[in-house]
């Protein structure tokens, strides 16, 4: 499975905020994730780095 | 494995742009892509889209 786990960063600290995120999309100023599991959610942040071997998605608040 | 392809949408299509990417990072106006096999990039574009289960990340030219 190639699904991975999304992190905020804020105030220098990672967050885990999804499991199993399969699909992402900026949307304006928001980003759009999507798990596995058809969870959703919409978070104002951007995107920091994504690294699919370590299986992590980084996200930081604007 | 669970790099993806990254396709680049330019006047309405698709062209693959590089093959087996597994680290992706926004940088200011330009998004840097490395593969599996160490190859980089850095191109002028913002992500329009990811797709992890379809192994797919499309880009766009600003």
């Amino acid at each position: 499975m190639c699904e991975s786990k999304a992190y905020l960063v804020k105030d220098g600290v990672e967050e885990l905020i999804m499991e199993s995120v399969d699909f992402l999309k900026p949307q304006g100023e928001e980003i759009l994730l999507r798990s596995i599991f058809g969870e959703q959610t919409t978070i104002k942040a951007r995107l920091l780095e994504m690294d699919l071997t370590g299986h992590r998605i980084v996200l930081e608040t604007p």
